[in-house]
């Protein structure tokens, strides 16, 4: 044992003073010029670096990829990339180009197909792929960056940033890299004198670009009412029947489909039909759904914690502080991060959708060759192990008599029992594991797992997994509502009586809903331009929710 | 249903305005003069308001509690506190004389006897217990403050505040309430013209005051190695062998005990000797342990990412910037938030230690008459549910063949089968069961629960409890390492052969550890000189651990 001896302790450091004292070509500032962007990374970033490329499902920091994937692959190879979102098309050129070889994820959505293509061909190894915050904690840990790239909206001369509506996870990803001597490039619509509040410090970034166009933003929340269906206004009579009512549901998170979407559009009529305003859904950790407008104007809504932005909904958000979270400048603030944390510890329920489930409840929505990753969903729709405190929901899900017994969160799965294009949806095995398989993954990749989900809803009915006593006794009432999918199929439809009787279903009938009463019409807004009049004008849908 | 009309949408801002107006009187700025805090938080705070106070078991808003504690309870009362931890005698005083009746929180400590009295005597009206990031979950959900009273080393003149080493909850607290029009008051050890680093923007700040003494700080992470004894010894050199080196931990987290801080002082000497150099413990989620000196002087540790700060360790961790997580200052940055999600989803195993163990693994530190709560430990000490990268300890822990299998984290408890006081550990039934008909809880307070922990440690071996088959073999292999406890006297001793054979139990022998081999004399540094001289002079512990 002894100590290492005449040793730096600060290579970290003097590696990035180094690569600085480079940049007095380039610039004298902290300020970036436009179009000496790429030579400026060529300059920051050195092969195999680990870099930390933001960009989620909604913000990108799209200047810098784009910038990112025209450096000299001659200079610049083997990086390790760090992704929350595999989005834009660039993300994988990067890897195409030999600039990067390896990346940890969380997801891939519209890239996900050529991402297994070019895993398959060697083009990429791919690291892990991670719910949102896990990769965040990884930044922390042994993912420890050595350059972060991100957006915001503006930045002053002392590099403070501002992010407004869309925070997001900049200030998480920035902390990694800014307290380890990392080098955090941000790259700004617009520099400004004054800012309108500071989101992220000046100590903290080192260097900041004007970006040629606005950093690319989706408007990933906005779901039309139009598109709503009969079945999904069933549906949604039934969770808040048979599982917000029930439940006393008064905290929750909602995903981003139709079906969820169809419930914040109930509240205002047939929740306020059944009295149950101010009783439940007061507390939300959800972005700010233009569809959530009616119940906020009808005063169901007590609070809103957002992860992200939505576009079109600034001004609404800034007009209903009492709701939202913003600033002093009145705008939306936004974290991801906490969000996710609140989302995961602080809710009651998870409501979430998905494309297979198999006949214990287990979920993906991972298909074959395909690597679709998680986003948020493996965080939210889990039981909290770490959880200590009660509500009235959460102990509610406790069906024994054990001194040591606790509650559990509410993890509901909402889906019809057959997709678009007549896929069953409930199947005997998931595609996540062939694609376990196929890619060489340590897991299948599982969204969220059977033993996590307490309801099932279809649009025959709901299945109260709580309440199963059994394996066997999980895959009967999955059975009964599972239609006529081969899982449903192999229902004995004489148990369905007893299912009901014992409370392991419920059909809509059992929970005093006609199917005959589902319909559009009860809908508190049936269209965007509906949404639009609720907020007052304030809500400005983007040009392509626009029919009117 | 119809949208509430003339409806203020920012009451919210309208009633901080107002408050703000009245403080005319007292200041024109934003610094508050020290000698009217008193006067100030009667003007700014309103009777049921929520108040975050902060306080964790390390750093104190300690200017600010005492003099709420000063304010007229005619005036302010029916505060609803939220605070981490209830540590000072003021904490509770609030409560004694009416200025508070409610209170969530965390962690209860040197107060907990008192708490449970004034409980049972219906002073404070208990909300619920949580760990850490639950209660900061909830801040941005159901416990959304009115008001947040925080501590920072320095602000400058537009509120910016440096919190240097200590950063731990400020930021987060102070976000919730900033952004939600609530009032954020902090306490600072000195206005200075030029901050080293901004931690918090200013704009996120309304008040600053200058205490009138520096915010109470404890080294609550300093173990003096003079009173670690040779059994911690022996169990430290299990924990390396049969666990870390078994399982190729590569990222952990430690408790606060003499049993892991034997583990930090042997990686030099005796995981040196294994060979075990870079292999295992390479990243931390933990504070600047002063007891970690050793094995980063010795090249043993390439990161640690802290909760919070140590007394005394602050130039050390400057002078390691390599290893620690620092500022452009070269000061620590700690984040109690980002380090637990951290310790949570990205680290391999964490090790704590308990008052009391049943004879499933259930663990408490709760015992008859106190509320201790729970701090960081529920959150650490927990598989969780969310996690879907792999690494290969994790993968270990997975015993069956099932595709959908994963692995687990491991969850460590280190104890000694008695306790001081011939206290045994090892019980038939938890005081938290008592405690929790007694407090009227809806849950038993369990610290960590036996499904969750994979491996108990005592003087006697290690049970492996993630390859128990069923509740029967976890209980014998608990009770075959459980001495001469009541639970250790109901095992079969000839059954502990099979239990070896199996690899459910490990013995010292059986990891080749000679009893007569652990000894002191492998501590890499025997007392605190010790650890200053292998610091190099840098750490500079309080008086009270210098004996020299």
């Amino acid at each position: 044992m002894q100590a290492i001896k005449n040793q730096s302790w600060k290579k970290r450091l003097e590696a990035k003073e180094k690569r600085i004292e480079k940049m007095k070509d380039i610039t004298s500032s902290r300020i970036i010029p436009t179009n000496k962007i790429v030579q400026a990374l060529e300059t920051l970033i050195q092969s195999g670096d680990r870099v930390v490329l933001e960009g989620n499902n909604q913000k990108q920091a799209s200047f810098l990829s784009a910038a990112l994937a025209k450096v000299d692959p001659e200079k610049i190879y083997h990086l390790h990339m760090i992704m929350s979102s595999i989005s834009r098309p660039e993300h994988l050129d990067l890897f195409e180009y030999g600039i990067a070889n390896k990346v940890d994820f969380s997801y891939a959505g519209t890239q996900s197909l050529r991402m297994a293509q070019m895993l398959e061909d060697g083009k990429l190894t791919m690291g892990e792929i991670h719910t949102y915050v896990e990769l965040y904690g990884r930044l922390f840990i042994d993912l420890i960056p050595s350059v972060a790239l991100v957006a915001a909206d503006k930045a002053d001369a002392a590099g403070n940033l501002y992010t407004g509506p869309n925070t997001e996870e900049t200030p998480t990803l920035v902390e990694a890299a800014a307290f380890r001597d990392g080098i955090v490039i941000a790259q700004v619509n617009e520099l400004v004198d004054e800012l309108p509040r500071v989101d992220i410090p000046g100590s903290w970034i080192d260097y900041v670009v004007v970006a040629d166009k606005p950093y690319q933003l989706e408007p990933l929340f906005t779901r039309d009412p139009r598109h709503i269906t009969d079945i999904q206004v069933l549906q949604a009579m039934m969770i808040i029947r048979g599982i917000y009512e029930k439940h006393q549901v008064k905290s929750l998170n909602h995903g981003i489909g139709y079906n969820t979407a169809a419930v914040e559009l109930l509240l205002p009529t047939y929740g306020e039909k059944l009295g149950l305003k101010g009783k439940i859904c007061k507390h939300w950790a959800l972005n700010p759904h233009p569809t959530l407008i009616p119940a906020i104007e009808s005063g169901w809504v007590e609070s809103v914690h957002c992860f992200g932005g939505e576009v079109g909904m600034e001004n609404y958000v800034s007009s209903r502080r009492d709701v939202f979270f913003t600033g002093r400048d009145g705008s939306l603030r936004s974290n991801r991060t906490l969000c996710q944390l609140a989302g995961q510890y602080a809710v009651d329920l998870f409501v979430g959708s998905s494309l297979q489930i198999d006949a214990y409840g287990n979920s993906s929505t991972v298909t074959r060759g395909r690597l679709a990753g998680f986003g948020g969903a493996p965080n939210m729709g889990h039981d909290p192990g770490g959880r200590r405190h009660s509500s009235e929901a959460w102990l509610d899900m406790n069906t024994t008599n054990d001194p040591l017994a606790r509650g559990k969160k509410l993890v509901v799965q909402v889906v019809e029992t057959f997709q678009n294009g007549n896929k069953p949806v409930f199947v005997e095995s998931l595609d996540a594991l062939d694609v376990k398989n196929d890619a060489g993954l340590a897991t299948a990749p599982i969204m969220i797992y059977g033993e996590d989900v307490t309801h099932i809803v279809t649009e025959e009915g709901i299945a109260y997994l709580y309440k199963a006593n059994s394996m066997e006794e999980r895959r009967q009432a999955i059975a009964a509502i599972a239609g006529v999918t081969p899982i449903g199929l192999e229902h004995d439809a004489r148990k369905t009586d007893k299912l009901r009787r014992e409370g392991l279903i419920a059909l809509p009938e059992d929970l005093g809903i006609r199917r005959t009463d589902a319909k559009r019409s009860l809908l508190a807004a049936k269209n965007v331009e509906e949404l639009v009049e609720w907020s007052d004008g304030l809500y400005e849908p983007p040009a392509k929710f626009r029919s009117w």
